[in-house]
């Protein structure tokens, strides 16, 4: 079903899922066009980010930011085209980065948009990407809480997702070993031969702790952690003496409805930060480090013009296919940073 | 049994403990004491230090030191005279802190050796606690990785123990509110009343999480963890957003015999790591901090000269009772920091 510029497609939250999104936690309805007010901009959105952080979002239980309301449009970072500006500082046509979420269209005061500008514009989509927020996450969780150094074993888990395989392949620009882990041969060979990862071994295999172990043989320095469960089990034990474990997601938990089977192993990952003094730290990147968005954005845009990282994007295409992509990506069925293309970008 | 000039006494591991130690993992003997060659000193011991620490040099579980090996003198910090010195640096007489162990008489190179003077030699045992390494444990793991400020909460564990009473002390002089968890009315009561903490709860209270909360209504921004079990378990769902946890030891684990039973929380640190931004970060001393003991010792000193810190020792009388009094501090009997009076202070 195509965009149709009359009206305003949006996809609400339905219910709030118990374990794993299903397509009826989302309702798709349709709204006329809004028009802007003076000083408002009317968005038309062009991609939008399927990101495993919706999925917090979805539940009500504590987080760091309050959750979408039941019958409220789903959340998502979207690059936008503007449509109609009554904005003194936007025009029919720019190009933006915002907020928007799963919808056609959208109204904004601009003071949550960057316009987009410089070479980021010959691929818009990347500002959802390599130069946006997966991106951003990449490069300051790995430089500035791993703090990697030249020869140093780096691993890391979803290593051909959107922010796995920029922390590889920024890792290899430090002069790291580099052991990705990812689901499946395909993503594994794209990993070694494309990436340019030293290994990547695939979490299915039963025996992924014993190759892990093989493949790190001076053990591990710096875990970028965005997965938890079994690939955290395997790798905790060939942590070194003052590793570093930086956390920005742990989907691998993100469906689980309830306290896990025991034993209870908190008292041995207590154990291993004290015995091999490891610094293990959460963040959050535009809480954390959005004061430092302009030193990524200099550092990643040169790495990009000199052809130096490769960014692949699973694009889906409609905004209506979206649930679908979104409950896939959840179980490691995408393969590169999900986006939706939601219209062509000819202004309509 | 007293110290005799001519029988050095040491005491032995004499086989690992299984869980708690026993007196049976120690043996006690008697050798002559040996003579110093060329180049070094004889030291009698007069202070041996008992730690929570040594508990794992017992076992032979992979750890960040080796173990002491079983039928060799148990290891432990001590405060020592000179008795003979055939090396140019030491002379009879002098006060040296080095690590002797659990013995009256040790030869030394020098080279593990710190000659005291100033301040500390009023009170050499100091050297052991609150000038030595409970003391800068307390004070690099608080101020460097717990960064408290004015008017934040700390909350310390083992709060009238050697560590636990200084970080509350150190975290009052920087304006945080302190709530400290010691076992039993008569710890609590001296926290309070003599340390100058906010409060302190008792952990065997069966309602400490709820005293926790209602004490720390800001909720925890540093939960300085020497202790791990139920008390980590009533501070974690308290912890602030950008909380720190700097982890120096976990004596409620140490005796532990194998894996707990479920549920499995480990996924929930994990989460609230992720979703509280939190650092955790465990550190051992003098690997991680060794080259900053002089800033420690210069501040420390000066608190210590203007009589700002209160600092109890818990001393038992003869080499022979270390055993007993070791065992009862990995119970948590001793009240303030475990020190052996293994002979008087004038050179025989």
């Amino acid at each position: 079903m195509p965009q149709d510029k009359h009206t305003n497609r949006r996809l609400l939250l339905a219910s709030r899922p118990h374990g794993a999104p299903t397509p009826a936690n989302f309702h798709l309805e349709s709204q006329h066009v809004p028009t802007p007010s003076q000083g408002e901009v009317l968005l038309r959105t062009v991609w939008l980010s399927l990101d495993p952080y919706m999925r917090g979002r979805m539940s009500d239980a504590p987080s760091y930011v309050p959750p979408v309301a039941v019958n409220e449009v789903m959340c998502g970072g979207t690059v936008s085209i503007v449509e109609r500006s009554e904005h003194p500082d936007f025009a029919a046509g720019d190009w933006v980065l915002g907020y928007s979420g799963w919808q056609d269209f959208a109204l904004s005061t601009g003071e949550d948009l960057v316009k987009l500008s410089g070479p980021v514009l010959k691929h818009p989509s990347w500002a959802l990407g390599m130069l946006g927020m997966p991106g951003f996450t990449a490069y300051m969780g790995l430089l500035d809480i791993g703090n990697p150094q030249a020869g140093e074993t780096v691993v890391v888990a979803a290593a051909t997702g959107a922010v796995g395989s920029l922390v590889g392949q920024i890792a290899k620009l430090k002069g790291c070993h580099v052991v990705g882990i990812a689901g499946g041969a395909e993503k594994c060979r794209y990993a070694e031969e494309v990436l340019g990862f030293d290994r990547c071994l695939d979490h299915r295999d039963d025996n992924l702790a014993e190759q892990l172990a093989r493949h790190c043989a001076d053990g591990i320095d710096v875990y970028f952690e965005s997965v938890g469960g079994k690939v955290f089990n395997a790798v905790l034990p060939l942590m070194n003496t003052k590793g570093r474990i930086p956390v920005c997601g742990l989907i691998a938990d993100y469906n689980s409805t309830g306290a896990s089977d025991g034993p209870d192993r908190l008292p041995q990952l207590q154990s291993a930060i004290l015995r091999k003094r490891l610094r293990v730290e959460g963040f959050i990147i535009n809480q954390d480090y959005g004061h430092r968005f302009d030193e990524f954005f200099r550092q990643m845009s040169k790495w990009v013009a000199e052809d130096r990282l490769v960014f692949r994007e699973d694009i889906i295409d409609g905004l209506d296919n979206a649930p679908e992509a979104f409950i896939g990506m959840l179980q490691g069925k995408n393969f590169g940073k999900l986006v939706v293309r939601v219209a062509g970008d000819k202004p309509q």
